[in-house]
């Protein structure tokens, strides 16, 4: 069969825009293993970055077997709890999807193991993280996944029968991404307890610097970088034209997600950077970009549906959840490396809430409906848009805490009953590098005749 | 009102384009991150970033507040020395400009401030930084944007009421982006005077390499990746044919684009290689880096309106100016720790020059007149286009040279006159870090007892 | 001559397709080097990523000057050999070419002798490298890319005159960079023997770990990241529908082309991961990148023209031959410091032969034959495709190591007969930084008095 000159135009356009979106996403998990190896010690920095490469090969292979068949396998048999065709990609490329759809979802399914990587490190056996990783990318992650994403899911604000008839919007996952990975964080964390010498024998918190500030910037540019394809490429498609709308099809919508994306991180970036100055007295580059990147987590809900301006809110009020949220686990005791619970948990959760409350009709029904101005649904509650969606926004929150924790949390308690969670302290002083990878990331070599150690050579000019 | 498909298709087709390439641009803000804190010492590194991650947290805001609108805002009352609508994006979408046009002009807007801070590095107070880049992001630049890129800018190319029948070819903006940053940074560092000790007693320069040459290594090729978006991205539009003209449309003259700049920092680099190489004696790979960017800075002006051939001249000489420059500011004891104001001062104001020496008549109409031969117009001196092309090229470089000069130059003096700009003596000693960040960028961690410093271990090793 | 919309619309979206996947291909260049850079001792690191900037910058020229038209120049008299025309780009753009295809063919050409360099790193004179470098960056490369891709090529898959009735289906290089990369490593590294110390007194291999792991990790994910440009990208035009298949174009091509890379590199990741850890007993990071590395290198050959299953199958074989190779290697004493010939050289030669194995009949005319389905050629033995194509697959492997034997092999011989080869014992234990460079590539900063060594200063704070 012949196919129309307008469908190729068609598709090959939407495959650009959403394979290099997906190339985007990708790198996230570049700037997820350069922000980790940046946050912890140096003696666990190979481990921690062995961790996001593992995410990456281990999550191919378990979410092209069965973790996209779970998320986007709406069969005949629809389902509203999980998907059930499309096994190891059978039957693709379909009507629905082409493998450039898989692509994507991939590399956001091996974004979520990552987040989840930073609340526990420094302080876990490796194949405990083979296992929760792939149990995570390979059923807990997708199947939340398929209830907001999917045209059967039972959370999904896309098709009929919508919960409250609204559906909850979470367009490219504050709370199917982000919530999921910081809520097993927290339970991965809260049953491993503290670093060894994290709070000294009164409960002084002692402050564990990571080793590497420049990975640390690295890895959050790259996170900026790679949030360009997260959210406007959620989109998916970009040549869909609106019928009836002052903007005239998604590309407007893409351009506009980009905006309030970069908009609500740099507003959460600022505002830390003030608000950390007054806190703590110096001006701090490293929460500086752990702002930035709450900004971007609670902004990944409602980026497609809201005005520039609100991104701005949004944004203020992320950097507050975070130093808010920080504040709190160091009065708890909570010990997380990377802060991930506090900020994909908790941005997460707030992102959630504000698209409930600033969402605008008109990006709404162009986002969902396709632009058909016909159709009225609820949107956001302080634009006068009623209580369904912030219905639907809140409902999502606490079921994806409670599914995560119901999940996860046994999961981790199984882990830890079996002795296979946490290192040993003598391990733990020593380093996950030299104990469980054969050595440190770094290396200097005395052992050649000729070269000294750089310190060496250095005094030894100052005499 | 339903809009057509080809309408949707174009639309679909540029917005990728410029969407794609904003974000390759903004990757050059992580590579100018990266190359800073390579060159300067470890203990600055951590300060040198945050006003990298700075320069784009504050840059989004204030260019979304009025950057964009003093650059772009041509409103019914069109003024050639300010643009005066769009503040916060109000009537955005418009018939002109879309999101994503907003969104590569903001990429563009924070590199210019992240050229200045690498000439003031390693002396500057950070409050100072903050006021100098909201002003030159928000104010100083954008103005010079607003003359030469936007329609009703006086010396603008595009449209009628042309400077010397011609306006200034600035294509992508050696002289809006990089010798506006020279310049700045020129006055910053002048004003603020060399870093302690880099000069000695009897005025004999002393080396303070940067700490760090796999970063700047780093930021090298990721500031050539990034400049495949800001040369070619340029066009904004790439499905634009031409009527009557050999080369069917821009997709050949962004390709050609991509071309000249490739070989223009190619060139520079190869010439830097063999220059350095007889002027000190071994093959220096950090000046080659310099090299490559140098060509990419003169390039950058002119490079989709001269040959293949015509770009390894520019990058030829480009070559020589850096290395003259260079050899200048070390007789004049002028210390500029990322050699910025030579780099981007020097090579930028050549590409000026250059286009208008080197500029082909076809390739001229071809993206200022969508190709129509009809149109007759001032092109390269050399290639016999007369003085008009030169002579505009020429009044953009004084005028930007003096804009910047009147408005940096007095802003400034006064955060000198304030005491506000340099940091104390100790302070500078001790390295910004300690004394205004709250720490180094890396950190061994001997306060375990099972961890000894990394050099104790290996010299343990050689007993 | 007006160009019809049609022609305009098919060109601007084949041209963004090739251009942004020559600018992820060109990341590969920054890849190579952060690996290379890592996986080398501290001494020697400034100097593996010169010769990394250098291969792109000499390359950019010697490639624009000649390389291309050795490559794809087929003139009216048109040669199985070598190409003859496009010298300079003289006819460029013609009606075969536009520069996009240029600037993506220049991102290949550059990455051949970055592979090269690994073999013979920490050892090699710099004007020797830049002699090889030209060489095989200027012809040795182009005339195999002649062979294999330019439509007059002896070895071609697409034209008519098929060898055995099919050629051999090298799609994206498995053969033409890998190979070649690698043997003309393999003949370098043979020449030049091990590195000092690496064998001890009796034979017994000493253990040289690269200095810094993190750079391992991040040149790996970005050459993950610029795959995705090298394989999918090879289909140069995305805009292609096949007139009678149940796949409607190249674009469900291309996307199925990502999805083989992704899963034979994170397969062989796996399989390395485990392998090690048998043989080796600890979790190693390092190794599991190589891994990964073998696997994309392996499936580049055949990633158009398999099934996702099939690419798993090619990523398990591709780490045992990398295993394998690396155990052999270390028998027979040869020293290669980035593993370039076990990993380019041997899982590039296994996927030519897997190619000859697996490709599938209906992709394979999808391919080569635009879809036309009454088509019929070789395809995969074990799929009943014949003995036509794995015998083209068996004559590219065994011409391009005897090609590549007689060219580089001499060249690096007379290099060592005329003693401008390997630097000399006293400079190689000191380190090519200091005895070439000038200095290296990490400094700290005594000279200052505030500031003392950062280990003085943590030992301080103990006391």
């Amino acid at each position: 069969m012949e196919i129309s000159w307008e469908t190729s135009v068609t598709d090959s356009i939407n495959t650009i825009y959403l394979l290099f979106s997906a190339y985007l996403v990708f790198m996230m998990q570049l700037g997820f293993a350069m922000l980790c190896a940046g946050s912890v010690r140096a003696k666990n920095a190979l481990n921690i970055m062995l961790t996001n490469v593992v995410d990456a090969v281990v999550g191919s292979l378990s979410y092209y077997l069965f973790g996209f068949a779970f998320a986007f396998g709406d069969g005949s048999g629809s389902n509203p709890f999980i998907g059930t065709q499309y096994f190891a990609l059978k039957n693709i490329p379909s009507t629905s999807f082409d493998y450039s759809f898989f692509l994507y979802q991939w590399a956001f399914a091996i974004a979520v193991a990552g987040i989840t990587s930073g609340s526990i490190a420094e302080r876990t056996q490796f194949s405990a993280y083979l296992v929760f990783s792939f149990f995570l990318t390979g059923f807990v992650y997708p199947v939340v996944a398929h209830w907001v994403w999917s045209s059967s899911g039972w959370l999904n604000p896309g098709s009929t029968n919508l919960l409250f008839g609204s559906g909850a919007i979470d367009f490219a996952g504050s709370g199917v991404v982000h919530l999921v990975g910081g809520i097993a964080g927290l339970w991965g964390a809260l049953i491993e307890g503290p670093r060894v010498g994290r709070f000294d024998a009164f409960g002084k918190p002692v402050q564990m610097r990571g080793h590497n500030a420049t990975l640390v910037v690295l890895g959050t540019f790259l996170l900026w970088f790679g949030w360009f394809g997260f959210n406007p490429g959620s989109f998916n498609k970009i040549l869909v034209s609106y019928p009836d709308s002052f903007d005239q099809g998604n590309w407007t919508g893409v351009g506009r997600t980009a905006v309030t994306t970069t908009l609500a991180g740099s507003t959460a970036g600022i505002v830390t950077l003030f608000g950390r100055r007054l806190l703590v007295g110096h001006w701090d580059a490293l929460d500086v970009c752990n702002g930035v990147l709450g900004g971007f987590v609670a902004i990944t809900s409602g980026c497609s549906v809201v005005e520039p301006w609100a991104a701005i809110v949004c944004g203020f009020f992320a950097a507050c959840v975070l130093i808010g949220l920080n504040i709190v686990a160091l009065k708890l005791h909570y010990d997380d490396p990377l802060e991930a619970a506090q900020l994909h948990g908790g941005c997460g959760a707030w992102g959630l809430i504000f698209t409930g409350l600033f969402a605008k009709e008109e990006f709404v029904v162009q986002t969902y409906n396709a632009g058909n101005l016909g159709v009225t649904r609820p949107y956001g509650l302080l634009l006068g848009g009623g209580w369904g969606l912030i219905g639907a926004q809140v409902v999502e929150v606490l079921v994806v805490v409670g599914w995560v924790s119901v999940t996860m949390g046994p999961l981790f308690y199984l882990l830890h009953w079996l002795r296979i969670l946490r290192i040993s302290s003598d391990e733990e002083v020593a380093g996950l590098d030299i104990s469980s990878h054969g050595g440190y990331a770094y290396h200097a070599h005395p052992e050649e005749s000729g070269q000294r150690l750089y310190g060496d050579y250095l005094r030894l000019q100052d005499q």
